[in-house]
Formats: structure tokens, C-alpha cells, sequence
């Protein structure tokens, strides 16, 4: 491994940094202070070349060698880094600060449980073949290997009019919610609800879909926020919603854990036809719904003609990191000239994807057993236990609680506060990590999300820490 | 599984398929034609349902409801299929066509050795443990796990000055292009090798950077296309080259096989730096390489100010179904305000990218051992020994021969032919699939690539086929 170059890089480091300043702040670790030694090169020669760089920076900031290239105007409108990289961040601060600490991470909304054998072993089965004439394989489709797409329409989809080749398998839905917006382009306006996944706005401003950020809103310009609250029921009311060309829909919702009852998706149908919007619904949670309400969009009748769903095996199998997930584009689905949105999106996926990895689809198309479904909802049961013991917590606290009962996130609520205060004097208190409402969108704000991803014995030592500090 | 709706969503599919029309070719057989019965609804039911079906299909193609969503312009530009699933579909009408014919697939350039064991045990030990608490992995880093990055950097780029921190890992270099041109936005203009893998130019068009397509020129408007021929050594003349701000350069190079020497790729820099460009190199077949040429940009001085680097594991190890790549972005390298392309590039991945596949990341490491290095090798030695097997094959029917010493690929020329004739003639009397070399851009017309991926005795067989047509 060679450093050879640990001086000039980091001096122009240096000089980046600085025209970066005006960045609140990174979206993750990626750039560390500019002279901090790799634990390669030896520390005797650090001294020698900090004074090097420290003469360099001064000489080489004026002269250093720039591009004419002008940074993406979209790129420059975002604020600070995306959400998750940013707690991992201050995680990560916090470590430093204790480094003795227990830190529980009830932030980032990450698996932790084992996938079970009869997933894995398919996938090791799948790894192992590929070393072998008969069990090789090359590309793929980009939409997903056939049985898998019919296996994921017949378990998610029966009777709702969804085909196989409605079904384009990817590797998450963080990632189709990118191609979604690169299908639909930089001309028309979204609305998401209000708190929501920030995937959704932040695609949408690297896509051009939005103005400005307007800080004394903490909204983008542009962008149709449909606030969610308590007071009523974490549904939009949709009188006082704008038509936009493009509705993200999430339920069970992340953040707040609610889930849209089957009569409020009617009327959510209704306003896109009436609009002819489409809506984006992510339904990455519909396992873990308790209650009678859909799981699918397309249990609305006449879902096909305005709506795309967007999945994923994620939250089901624990494959946040084995990276598995799904979109659904129904035939019926027309763009304004009456071009089908599902030709173009298959367009995308041949264009800027190339398929999931061979090996996640076999451990997919393993989930989808009877053995496998059943293994899922063990997992997924596990997890709603958890969710369980935090809501009981809270709500002996004397907290107002929301969400947990169909979703793994518990949406507490700290009225009058900043959800980021909460987030640190949590995180300064008692070592949990979570994540403040506020990152989720301006109607986050008094919140914090608290997810039910954790070993037992974590969720059980978290809580006991929350009883501490808010007995 | 239910397919309750056939009638219904067939017609709104038939009125789809009417107003799709205007697209010459769907680029895959997604859209199958809609009252194909499928092998789950029984042959009974069929012709009853079609009689429904056509008495609703003129009725309901003018009621067919469209949303008031416009199509994305940008879509619209786009030009038949994406070349290889229009190849596929090709190669598949020519199945239909001749049932029993021993087709053999030199078109895709999809590799077809096993991957080596010490590769796939690694996958499948990964595999194996995500079933265990301390096996176990949820969400990874974005950028990819430490140790590959870490690898990669000292594998590839040893002495170059590139840092792990500088590779992010990512699911396959087709992928990163699109999320690189997401980066850069619709406002740069970029260049091409003509001939170029189609990725760049086709991403171009979808995220906005093109004009319209000239049909006279068989060219993207606002795309500079660098002619690259036998005349010139395919390295394009730069004096006659028009600064852009973005110039993709694949050597070695996809589809014509030729390396660029090291004294080119110095005037490429040095082209760059006087323009203030960026270089996208595409270095996915630099294990390839024979001769002394550089391997990576960054062997050139000067070149971390001005490059960035995309790259594969799909043709060093089998990786195509697997799916693992990674891109160099180097600190070094800013916009014109001096905001560094790596801080940008670092927030794309974040928030559109989950990262790679753990398991394919595990899989990446152990082709990284020196165990993993020399099993590549040998995989890619095997398929230079087809490459030479099929470069004699045409020297001895006396065509020009391009390509094949430093690539995979071998680049025919039949002057004054097209290459659409000349990949039908192929297929139709040889049923070997090979690429036209137009699919490339104009400046491949009169050339046709066949691909050395193939196991050998349909290398051989295919080169008898050849011999035989062509004597």
C-alpha cells in the first residue's frame, strides 16, 4: 500500500475543505481532518510532513489546479448531509468523546437480527454454484430473474391485478426511489408527506425537481408538504394539499409509524385521479401491519392507473445489507400522451441498472417460500415485540406516543422542544442513539423516532436508561 | 396467483401499446403482447376472455385513463432499446424462428467461466454467517466495507496517490456512470469515444444533457463524438476536439479492443487540463491489457486534478451476476468554485445508493488475496487464448482485425457494409450473435464486435461457423 502522496493530497484537502466551508456539514466520514496520519504511515514522519503541508497550503490554495467545471446547481441546494450519514456522525463524535460508552443504536433504523438458515443457506447454495459450469451465471435480466418476479407478484400481490412483468426486482427501494425520480425528470413537482423518508426530497433536489431551501420554513422551494400531526391522525388533509405531478405516499409511514387506514388510501386515490397525479407509494413496512388496513396500494380499485409501489426485503429478512428490494409499475399506469410510465421505467433499469445481485434474488426467491415467509414473520413478530417494550416505556413515562403498532418506529412526542436537543441530550444522557423528527421535515419537529431494531437485551437496557432520565 | 384482471388491464395495454407506437423498439420483451395467455390461466378460459377483451378494447382506448403527469422530454429522446437488450430481443425473435438452432452468444459480452472456488467459498461463508448474531450485518458504509476500499486502493492504485478513502465501492461501473451523470447534472456537455459503450451517451440523454437525435447523423445533438478509427490508431485527433466539460474515455477500450499508449493518455490529461474537463475513465478491462500501456488514468501525472476512474469486477472475475464495481474520485479533483467533486459524489451515494452487496463485498476481498489475483488471471487467460483463437479466424479470412490484444473484444471491419446487415447475415446463417458495430455510434458503422467471452468449444465451433460463411 503506498501513501507516497499523503502530502500534496492532503494539501489540496486542505484547500477544498476550505472552499467547502460553506457546507454546514459532511453527509458522512468521508472527509477526515486533511492531515490525520493513516495508521500506515508511520508516525515519525507525520511531524516532517505537517510542516510541509502547513507551508504548502498557504502556496498551493491560490494556485490550486481547478476545473472549469460549474458544481451541479442541484448539488449546491442541499443542506447539510443526508440524515442517516449525519447521525452516524455524531454517533461516531460521541464515541470519541466516551469511548467507554455503551452506545445503543435505536437511530438508524438497521436490522439486527440474524437472517434465518433457509435464506442464508440459499444464498450460500446460489454463491457456491457459481463456481460451477451448470450453476454459473452471468447478467441477468435488469428487471429480475423471472421466478422471483412471479413469486413476489403471487405472494404481494395476488388478486390485485399486478402481472410478473409489472414487477422490476432491485437492489432497494432507497435506490429505485433515485430512478423513479430520474424517470419522471426535472420538471415536475412532488409532494411528500410531511415528516417523511428523506430520500424522497433529497432525489428530488438532486433532480432539479425543487427551488431553494428556505430556512426560515425548513422547506425547499417548490415541494408540496402534507403535514402529518397528531391532530389529524398523521393523514393529510387534502383539501388544503396543492395538485403536484408526483405524491410519495409511505405506509406504514417512516417516521410515525401510523398506517393509512383502507378508506383514507380510497380518498388518496381519489385526489391523484382527480389531479392526475401519480403517486409513489412505499410500502417497505406492509409486513409489520397489526391492523385491517392495506398493505398495497393496489388493494385500492383503480390503484393501476395512478400509483407505483416501492419495496424491499430490507425490514422483512434483515437484507438492509444484503440489498434486495422491488418496484412495482402496472401497465395501466400512463403518462399524460399515453405513453406507458412502465416502458420508460424499464428503460431506466436497462439503462442505469443492471440487476440485483444474482446471489440476494436466490435469497429472495428463499424468503418467498413457505418456509421462508414463515421464518420472516418470526423476525418481524421479534421485532414488533420490541416495539412493544418502547411504547410501554414511554407511555409510563407519561409520554404521548404514536406509531409502533404497524410499523417498528415509535414517534415520541417532546412538545415544544427541537427534536435535535432531544436527540443529544439522549444521546448525552444515556448513550441511545435515535433520530430527531426534525430530520425527517419541519413537521417532524417535538418529535423523536425511536426504531425497534435492536437485540432484546439492548431495547430492554435502552429503556431502562430512558426510565432513568425521565422518570 | 390471480389473474382476475386480464381483460382489463390487456385493453388498457393495447391502447398504451397504440400510443407507444412511435418508439421504434421496446428494449426488452417486457411488453408482451397483451392477450398472451399466461401458462397459469387455463386454455378454456382464453377465448372468452379474448372476445371480452376485444369488444372493451374499442371502448376503452378512448376512456383508457391517463394521468396529467407529462412525459420526462428527455425519455422521449431516447432512440430504439438500450443496444444490448435489443440484442437480446433479436437473439430471441431468432429462437422463435429456429427452435433447434445451437445459437452461441458472442453479442453481450457476458462472461461464462465459473468463478473461482476461493471466490465464491468466500460469498458463501458471508452468506453463511449473516444467519449468525456475530456473522451479521445490516446496513454497510455507503462508500463500501474498509477492508475492500482498502484493498482496491493497494491492488490498483498502488504508488498512484489514490487513498481508500478515495474508492467507492458500488454494484458495477454501468450503474456508477449513471450516478456520476446524476452528479454533473444537466448543464455540462460531455464527449465520447465514437465508437463508445452506449452507457454514456444514452445516460446523457436521460438525465438532459443532449439535444434531440439527428437521424441524418445517426448523433445526439450537444454530444461531441471523438472519432476513433483504424486511421488514427482509435485515439481521436484532439485538435479537432471541442472542449466539453465531461469526456468518457474507456480504455482499454469497449467495443474497438484498442489501448491507449501512455504517451496518448499524457496528451489526454494534458487536453483535459488545458479545458478544464473532467475525464470519466472507464478502466473496466485494464486486467486485460498486454502491452505496456497504463492500466489506470492515474498513472498519468497530473491526472488526480482531473479524472475520475470507473471500474469492474465483472469481467475479472465472473462478477457480471454478481455485481461489484467501484469509482476513483480523488481529493485532488475540484469544480470550478473549488468545491471538491468527491464531497458531491460522496452525497449521491449516500442518499441514492445503499451500497454494495455485503456478500459481493466478500466476495471482492477474497479476489483481492493473492490466492483471488491468480485465480482471476488464469479466468482472464483463458479468455485472451479465445481472443486470439478468433482474431486468427478472421485474419485467415482475410478481413482487417482490430482489438483482441489488449480487451476481450475483437473488432471486425467489413467496409462499405452495414453493421446491422452484417449482424443479421451472422445470425441468420452462422446463429452466432455478435454486436453491430453502429449500436456503438456512427462511428462504428461498417464494423462488427464479437466478444471472447465464451466457453471453448463454442469459440471453436463458432469460428468453423465463421470460416465456413466467410471463406
Amino acid at each position: 500500500m503506498s501513501f507516497s502522496s499523503v502530502s500534496s493530497s492532503s494539501s489540496s484537502a486542505a484547500a477544498a475543505a476550505a472552499a467547502a466551508a460553506s457546507i454546514s456539514s459532511s453527509s458522512s466520514a468521508f472527509f477526515s481532518p486533511p492531515n490525520f496520519p493513516s495508521s500506515r504511515v508511520s508516525n515519525a514522519s507525520v511531524p516532517v510532513k505537517r510542516v510541509g503541508t502547513l507551508q504548502c497550503v498557504s502556496i498551493e490554495e491560490k494556485t490550486a489546479y481547478k476545473t472549469k467545471v460549474s458544481r451541479n446547481a442541484n448539488m449546491a441546494k442541499l443542506q447539510a448531509g443526508y440524515l442517516f450519514p449525519e447521525i452516524a456522525r455524531r454517533r461516531q463524535a460521541h464515541l470519541l468523546k466516551y469511548p467507554d460508552a455503551q452506545v445503543i443504536s435505536l437511530g438508524i433504523g438497521d436490522t439486527t437480527e440474524p437472517i434465518p438458515e433457509v435464506i442464508t443457506s440459499a444464498m450460500s447454495k446460489r454463491s457456491d454454484g457459481l463456481s460451477t459450469l451448470e450453476g454459473y451465471s452471468g447478467y441477468g435480466a435488469e428487471q429480475g430473474e423471472k421466478p422471483l418476479r412471479a413469486a413476489i407478484a403471487s405472494t404481494f400481490y395476488r388478486d390485485l391485478g399486478i402481472g410478473d412483468d409489472d414487477i422490476f426486482v432491485s437492489d432497494g427501494a432507497k435506490c429505485d426511489i433515485t430512478r423513479l425520480q430520474t424517470l419522471f425528470g426535472s420538471d415536475v413537482t412532488i409532494a411528500v408527506q410531511d415528516p417523511s423518508y428523506p430520500a424522497y426530497v433529497d432525489s428530488g433536489v438532486i433532480l432539479g425537481q425543487t427551488g431553494h431551501y428556505q430556512k426560515e420554513l425548513e422547506k425547499y422551494g417548490k415541494i408540496e408538504y402534507m403535514r402529518c400531526t397528531p391532530e389529524n391522525g398523521f393523514f393529510p388533509d387534502l383539501t388544503t394539499v396543492a395538485r403536484t405531478d408526483v405524491i410519495f405516499f409511505c405506509s406504514p409511514n417512516n417516521p410515525t409509524g401510523s398506517a393509512a387506514t383502507r378508506e383514507q388510501l380510497i380518498r388518496l386515490v381519489q385526489f391523484a385521479k382527480d389531479n392526475g397525479s401519480i403517486i409513489v407509494f412505499d410500502s417497505a413496512y406492509g409486513m409489520y401491519m397489526s391492523d385491517d388496513n392495506p398493505r398495497s396500494i393496489f388493494e385500492i380499485p383503480g390503484a393501476r392507473e395512478v400509483a407505483v409501489e416501492t419495496s424491499s426485503f430490507s425490514k422483512y429478512a434483515g437484507f438492509t445489507g444484503v440489498r434486495l428490494g422491488w418496484t412495482v409499475v402496472p401497465k395501466e399506469l400512463l403518462f399524460s400522451d399515453g405513453f406507458p410510465v412502465a416502458k420508460d421505467f424499464n428503460r431506466i433499469v436497462c439503462t442505469c441498472f443492471n440487476g440485483a445481485s444474482n446471489i440476494a434474488q436466490a435469497g429472495g426467491l428463499a424468503c418467498l417460500t413457505p418456509e421462508g415467509l414463515s421464518a420472516m414473520r418470526e423476525v418481524i413478530g421479534f421485532y414488533k415485540e420490541n416495539t412493544a417494550i418502547i411504547v410501554e416505556t414511554f407511555n409510563s413515562l407519561g409520554f404521548k406516543v404514536y406509531g409502533g403498532r404497524n410499523a417498528p418506529y415509535v414517534w415520541v412526542h417532546f412538545p415544544g422542544r427541537s427534536s435535535w436537543d432531544v436527540f443529544s441530550e439522549i444521546l448525552e444522557k444515556t448513550h441511545v442513539v435515535t433520530t430527531p423528527g426534525s430530520g425527517f421535515g419541519p413537521g417532524g419537529e417535538g418529535f423523536v423516532r425511536v426504531s425497534a431494531f435492536g437485540h432484546r437485551a439492548n431495547i430492554i437496557e435502552a429503556c431502562r436508561r430512558f426510565k432513568q432520565l425521565y422518570r
